[in-house]
């Protein structure tokens, strides 16, 4: 019965990475061990290495499980050749990662701790780094797509850069996460509040387009 | 002679914080530990443990060395009480993030990598955690301070809040560290343009204001 097998090691899989996702969460990254993940799993080092060989291939599957989040996210923004704002684009990814990503429904831990962590390590370890840099132009991508539309309706100036401009509506989420971490105080509406003031009339639909400014 | 006991304190003071500074961007944080610092440092245990007890307080010394910086280019721009329009800002700060803090003349090593391990640790550690909070918390009012006044000249709309835009600045600088360590291709002129362009005319002078909107 290959199909009750397909299963059964989808829902093994999904439980380790539920383990590793709540033990780097909660220690770090640095401080989890495979041997901490295999005993939190309640499988065998056998059973856990058949699956994942090693850490940083676990860190890497709870980065899919977070990412699907933003998949979603944007192919919902995007959907039949949609022209979403930036203001629009921002507020919809800042919700996700709020709702989300911090809390997320499968892992039951709050993701961005672990990516703050991964960015550290990835400092040290070209593995993550390459991971890192992977996820990251990903999510650029998606950001450079809608300003590509944005641009191509005539709310942005002809000579931006839509890549460039994806590169800092990605920074605007960064600093969100991290600052949602680190600084007490920081929360979605206020941060999103700040942002549509920042980016002003150009960020959002004008009643009449600003062509060429 | 008291003078030149002072002198001998503060230089004492700052070979040990380099020696600190170097190891925490060579090996992280986590992996460097007091005996490392007083080994390279090439002074006595007795004599590093006089000026610093404790990893936290050498990291908060080389984070102060990194945000006077900071400290000098805000200076600069809201001297005389200037209104430096917010790409005015982010221009200089981006800047003296690539020139002098990445790129650090004193403690000669790339002060941001330190920076995005200590963002890791303070998830684990509340004295990082204390820090953390202080050193944003005074950035973000830097920040805040030039929305104020770009408020005040009439180029934000009145419902803006200052704290908020200065929020999402400071986090168009943190996500700038961040893609600059971890994407390959990051450029300071390549993120700048991207936030030129995404702010667009409301982020700089406009010829004439755009008051109330």
């Amino acid at each position: 019965m290959p199909r009750v097998s397909e299963q059964y090691r989808t829902n093994r899989r999904g439980e380790i990475v539920v383990a590793a996702a709540r033990l780097f969460a909660a220690n770090g990254f640095h401080a989890t061990s495979m041997a901490d993940i295999i005993g939190a799993s309640g499988l065998s080092a056998g059973a856990v290495y058949r699956y994942f060989r090693s850490k940083e291939e676990l860190i890497g599957a709870v980065a899919e499980q977070a990412l699907s989040a933003a998949d979603e996210t944007f192919a919902l923004l995007l959907a039949d050749g949609a022209t979403p704002s930036p203001t629009d684009v921002l507020t919809a990814v800042l919700e996700a990662v709020s709702e989300r990503i911090a809390d997320h429904p499968v892992l039951g831990v709050d993701v961005t701790r672990i990516g703050v962590q991964v960015w550290a390590e990835a400092l040290r370890s070209p593995e993550l780094a390459a991971r890192a840099d992977e996820v990251y132009r990903r999510l650029r991508g998606y950001f450079s797509e809608s300003a590509r539309r944005w641009q191509a309706a005539g709310h942005l100036g002809a000579d931006a850069v839509p890549e460039q401009v994806g590169a800092a509506m990605l920074g605007l989420v960064q600093g969100f996460v991290l600052q949602r971490l680190l600084v007490a105080g920081t929360d979605t509406e206020g941060y999103l509040a700040g942002v549509r003031a920042l980016l002003g009339p150009a960020g959002d639909r004008p009643a009449d387009p600003q062509v060429g400014t």
